[in-house]
């Protein structure tokens, strides 16, 4: 059985609105239910596990009803971090059946069911991938207030989601032994537990949206 | 004094329109016009050159004369290469009279009066400076399609423009002996001849219009 994990605990501070931003509507729908159906629509996947705030969850099962979104079996308060969100849907999962687990950020509604498809086939040949896009910015190493040096960008990619792991693989990366609550996703644990990490080429369409400015770019993003 | 070589010779093949992007409209005036705007309101700027393709030279005159930007005292046809334009704009300049050289890309409309003002007193005082953004993505290294590691991104910013410099410096820099008609920006130039580079915290508004979706970006940011 292939899972996805999509974490959308997160508080949206950053933003500045009344309510987390992936429950503010965007073309008439919350931009989470947005997410939710590239995962719906994916044949791939055979279950969600949706991560939310406490104070969230009983609101957004109306919301699923509402748009008809039927994959979700389970609903599980994240925790302070992204990483210990993750380790909260983890631990829900029954060891026996899971063979594969997608995570997703519930922010990124523009991954498409293709994308999430292809690196499920990858970590069912090669263990751990990663959905990646091509660094457009020139980047520079900095330290002490200076910079240092100018990195290669062929040499680097951005992280996107879905991060997607045999689920033994994902288990041992999440261990007591490995965790780290800071980390920004979960190839990073993945990396630090031993584990080769192969990557799959996305859009980079694929975006986060966090700020204001990101919304503007998403309403405009669905017109195309 | 303190020039700014503003470069805006791409053919902006990238983008699908009928011209350069950096003179299709935006909120009624090119997207290159935004940008000199920034520089002629800059006090801190004495004189522009303008960098532009050798046929569009004689059509942006009338543009320039239209919208009131009288600080560029020179057009000079680009070279094949960014780095390319920005020798052609130096090897212009009068070694006695000038100290500080601002190079920007035209396509950055969302540069302020005040960064650019902050990059020159920093140049004056330090020599080299580049205005940088945070990294917000996590950056993985890749090495024969597979992730090799993730790089800490406090320790990264990404290069924005103005990148400004001593005169001197940007000359050595240029010259024959360290010049790279691939270099995708100055600072690269300037740390392989050798010298010390500073940074000056720039918006992350501050962005490059190079896609549609930077178009609408910037439409956005306009109305702001």
């Amino acid at each position: 059985m292939n899972v996805s994990i999509i974490v959308a605990a997160g508080s949206g501070t950053r933003f500045g609105a009344d309510r987390p931003k992936q429950f503010l509507e965007i073309g008439g729908k919350p931009l989470l239910i947005h997410t939710l159906e590239k995962f719906e629509n994916c044949a791939a996947i055979d279950e969600i596990i949706l991560i939310l705030s406490e104070n969230e969850i009983e609101k957004f099962q109306t919301t699923l009803e509402k748009f008809q979104i039927s994959k979700p079996t389970k609903i599980i308060a994240g925790g302070k971090t992204r990483a210990e969100s993750v380790r909260n849907g983890l631990t829900s999962l029954d060891k026996n059946s899971v063979e594969i687990i997608a995570v997703h950020d519930g922010a990124r509604p523009f991954v498409s069911s293709e994308e999430i498809a292809k690196t499920i086939e990858t970590a069912h040949e090669i263990g751990a991938v990663c959905l990646v896009a091509p660094v457009f910015d020139t980047i520079k190493q900095v330290s002490g207030g200076k910079i240092v040096g100018t990195i290669d960008r062929d040499k680097l990619r951005r992280a996107l989601t879905p991060q997607t792991f045999r689920f033994a693989i994902l288990q041992t990366a999440f261990s007591d032994e490995n965790f780290d609550a800071a980390a920004t996703d979960e190839c990073f644990l993945v990396e630090k537990a031993g584990f080769e990490i192969g990557f799959v080429d996305g859009s980079a369409k694929n975006i986060k949206i966090t700020t204001r400015e990101d919304f503007a770019l998403a309403e405009n993003l669905l017109k195309d």
